[in-house]
């Protein structure tokens, strides 16, 4: 693991002691601050920090800001046997998150397909770990959720108009893994560009906006105006797909549920969020062995292709996370030593105890690697 | 219309006698005929042209390496109060998607929520015009399909795996027309390189693979390989996500129906394509008025965004295809004069009427405008 250099290997429980402590801190109550633990270590585990223990200082801020309602208890506000609208209450995002799918499962399971959709909640980690529970239980499952600020611009435009807006889609094969994709809506996530403005790089054209709307290779022009394109990244590599996507995701998130769209957000307000889950029960349409063999077959054929670069395989969605997932589970979680420097005034401005590792040495000789 | 200037302008009836003559012809039952026609000119009065009636030569081709059953009916193969799925007959593909959406629309204005699949069809033409049905009825609508052949080369690979598989949204606003997207999930579509080799053009980079697996700007090289990209384009510009919703398309249009996937396509088989059609009635989460208020606003606000280049607004998913219809409704349907001149000999061989434009003239004094 070359790559953690830098970093501190972390054992999985730590992380988990470490998040549950501070979202404790924070007067989340019991079952808000298990679905945070358990969304936050998901995206940890993967790889995927940038949705990890990493969001906990935008936590902390947001927090500040009037974003959370501590307390909060999702409730659900109308239903039938085949949908539900739940209320976030504001509360930590996961929560609301959380029941909402395991309700579309428990519908989809008796129906055959439901949809739950919620409002005033707030971000809600990797999308992926909703899709997920669906397949972990032999449903086919979409999760989408819009965001708290637009970050997306529309092709043509030069103002962000939509969150970097999620599609997070699992199915359940038979032998092998799920299917797991988990993408923003834009070409990249703010954060790829956030690093890219640190270490002062040349960013491929497409990736951003400078102010003035034009596509950009400078990372800290791109960083600064805070305008991500769309998926496709240039006109004439077709941006308008990728808006479309992140309109559509922003429909069924938020004007769906009655969530605020990220463009008319206030800061300052309490959390108005909204999230979109669909389960579906491939056993509607044929015998649950077939359909898994069939997915089997598809992901192995499609992992089989000629790749461009020998020795270089093409990868199904997924697999990069699962790969991580195994070294995670191995040598621990891989958190790079500036984001556990940055945690530690967080923990202790919470008032809690350390569970990470002691970083005033030379991270190399620490944590569990 | 400058973009006319070698062209006809044809009257939407003649378009309809004309598509509907040659598919009787071809021994189509009188709905599949039907259910062509008016999915067919969906498709040229928007300018879609690539879905229109330029598909009935390549029509004429699958007919005769036996891709269509002429007499197909479908088939309803299990039912729940929810979900279909439907048995294409390996028919003309435009009846078996217009029953399945029709029958999505139907179980989701009593359930709230319904996903329809098929099986056994063939190519249905504008995956757009089904999720406009559903917005046509108050819902909101989805359809997926894969495709007869691979096209999408999977991130890192060098041959393709995926149908050029498209996804179309369509969710009904208040007093505007509805959100409509309808995209492939390949960057451009395989007409545009046609196009473009036709021309002997250079292409952006990202558009097509040459036959090694590398990105090329050649035209030529790009169409004669059929190695289309996933949307992004390229691996730097995130590939991989639009290469992850074309497996999904894959998935929920093959896998969950038990189609033939496109990259199991065997030539000369009766059609095997899958489609996937999921509605939903967005009253079962908040009332309809500000539901479609919301939508209102949202697009709105999406037109109003400033523009990068100053005169040219921003549009919202299906504003070009509804600024098509509307020139089509009052100007006739712009066909260019060698699709027409293509399309002679094909009707001389169903042995039906012309009722097209006579293209013996100079193609600008012909036709309605």
């Amino acid at each position: 693991m070359a790559e953690c250099a830098s970093a501190f290997h972390v054992p999985e429980a730590s992380l988990r002691a470490q998040i549950g402590a501070v979202l404790g801190a924070w007067g989340f109550g019991p079952d808000a601050v298990a679905a945070g633990t358990d969304g936050l270590a998901y995206a940890d585990l993967r790889g995927i920090h940038s949705h990890g223990i990493a969001m906990l200082p935008i936590y902390e801020r947001w927090r500040s800001e009037g974003r959370f309602v501590a307390g909060a208890t999702p409730s659900v506000v109308k239903e039938n046997a085949v949908s539900a609208l739940i209320d976030g209450g504001s509360g930590l995002g996961f929560l609301p998150a959380t029941v909402a799918m395991r309700l579309a499962i428990a519908k989809a399971m008796t129906a055959g397909v439901s949809a739950v959709s919620v409002r005033r909640s707030n971000h809600f980690g990797a999308a992926g770990h909703y899709a997920v529970m669906a397949a972990q239980d032999g449903l086919i499952g979409l999760a989408l959720s819009n965001t708290v600020a637009p970050a997306i611009v529309p092709t043509g435009g030069r103002e962000a108009r939509f969150g970097t807006n999620p599609i997070a889609f699992a199915a359940p094969a038979a032998r092998s893994e799920p299917f797991v994709l988990d993408m923003a809506t834009s070409t990249v996530a703010l954060g790829k560009l956030m690093m890219a403005a640190y270490r002062d790089e040349t960013i491929p054209l497409g990736w951003a906006l400078d102010a003035t709307g034009r596509p950009t290779t400078d990372a800290t022009a791109g960083y600064a105006s805070r305008l991500a394109t769309p998926l496709g990244a240039l006109p004439e590599l077709s941006s308008h797909k990728g808006s479309g996507l992140a309109a559509m995701v922003e429909i069924l998130s938020a004007v769906v549920s009655g969530a605020t769209p990220a463009m008319d957000t206030t800061p300052g307000q309490p959390g108005d969020v909204g999230h979109f889950f669909l389960a579906l029960d491939p056993a509607i349409f044929r015998c649950r062995d077939e359909y898994g063999a069939a997915l089997d077959r598809l992901m192995e054929k499609v992992r089989a292709t000629e790749p461009a670069e020998p020795g270089l395989p093409v990868q199904v969605a997924g697999d990069p996370e699962r790969e991580a997932l195994r070294h995670s589970r191995t040598g621990g979680i891989c958190l790079p030593a500036a984001l556990i420097r940055e945690l530690e005034p967080l923990v202790a401005r919470a008032g809690c105890e350390w569970h990470l590792p002691d970083h005033s040495g030379d991270p190399r000789h620490q944590g569990i690697s």
